[in-house]
């Protein structure tokens, strides 16, 4: 299988700090491959409240995850420190589709590399809605 | 963005029986994405335990995760209980991805299509090695 | 420190089974501790979802958890079968303390022996509230 | 049930900087009452690793986790930041009780007080051993 190379630091513009815990490594000793999405959600949702486009109690339209994916390039652990990159590789009319890498303490290559795609649902029918102009506003300028 | 449909029951031969937890569910009141990838593990790694190809202290080789995916395609949540559906969609030289499917209840059609490739790599030097002979055999018997 | 024995299935009448998962072992290879309250969640709110007085979206009034507590007395992990035992150590005017022990594969001594204290609510004004007559009635015949 | 009193930052004087995550929150919008002990084994094992009281795969003596417990005052949940504050209860010759608090971005009161026993067994034979006495005195250096 030929597989693509991973993201570098150079490959971003937004960053976001994220800590390990104990519980993130397995029997093996290393991270294990699911705590990568407790990262990407994190590191997601921390953006997207910060920017005023996620109220996880009341706000609406609502994002609903319809695709995630990790590629793994190397190990990483609890206590390493992690540091996020996020960028849109797509913004549909109702979607919006992330790229994230993850990256350890000082290294400039990413450890993990992952695409997280949101759809945009009214809170109440659950059914896809428009992304209202001002987000998609919001969304293009974090690239 | 197309999408390719959900598989059903009729697409595995494997199942496997899953509960969910409390903790699965997030603050929509449904399973959180990453749920489905601790599923997904606890599927796939079971069934390897069983067949006698998966020893988490011991073994050699050991299978690392170099890449897994999800489509989401229906909501589910605590208490709901899980079936997984199980098959081998490649078999390399030192590599094994499965498809995975994740069934709601009695529903026919899966609320979650994943990919989860290993890599054997030996213990120690975690340098890819070719699957055992036996092994091979074991993993295909599974289809 | 003089530990209390662990309880056996003999202290208990009301039993739930519950499944391990791959991630709810440690760098050691067992159960970490937080796990076990994973489990402690899923089988009191599984319990109470099953007889009525668990409706987590819509509920009134809310059990809100105000203390936890876990002895662990022995080792165990994934790919282990557990069954909970659940009984309720005291009924207060507003709060339900349940004592629940979990028991690895046949085994009939508990390898840990929780203890969880629910206080109700009025989920607006998060305010105590007495517990309803019915589902004082319920949790006494849990006994 | 008369409960002892919140603490407060003035009862420790060893802080550690902890995350949220998006997953730590339950159906109900705050923090899950098992989150708290993610924090504990974080704040408590990072501690250890930083003072070379841990080192997970290779280490000897090895702590065992026999006695966890939670109080919970307030609530709390992504995306707030967390404070925890540790100090030493108990050091027993073969074990070690830790108090820890959890505090919410500037409170200084405390929405969370904990206890966290570790007992040092043989890595191989896991029974009990003396803790090495230069271990001892990093551990009564931290109050």
């Amino acid at each position: 299988m030929s597989r693509p190379e991973p993201t570098t630091r150079q490959d971003f513009t937004l960053f976001r700090p994220l800590q390990t815990r104990w519980s993130d490594n397995d029997m093996y000793g290393h991270m294990n491959n699911v705590t990568h999405y407790l990262l990407f959600d994190t590191a997601i949702n921390g953006l997207l409240i910060e920017i005023g486009l996620l109220d996880p109690l009341f706000g609406n339209p609502i994002g609903l995850v319809v695709e995630t994916s990790c590629r793994y390039h190397g190990q990483v652990g609890f206590p390493d420190a992690v540091t996020a990159g996020i960028g849109i590789e797509r913004l549909g009319s109702s979607s919006v589709a992330y790229k994230i890498a993850l990256f350890r303490n000082d290294d400039t290559t990413a450890f993990a590399d992952g695409r997280f795609v949101h759809v945009y649902v009214d809170r109440e029918s659950r059914k896809p809605v428009a992304l209202p102009a001002e987000w998609r506003e919001k969304l293009e300028s974090l690239n």
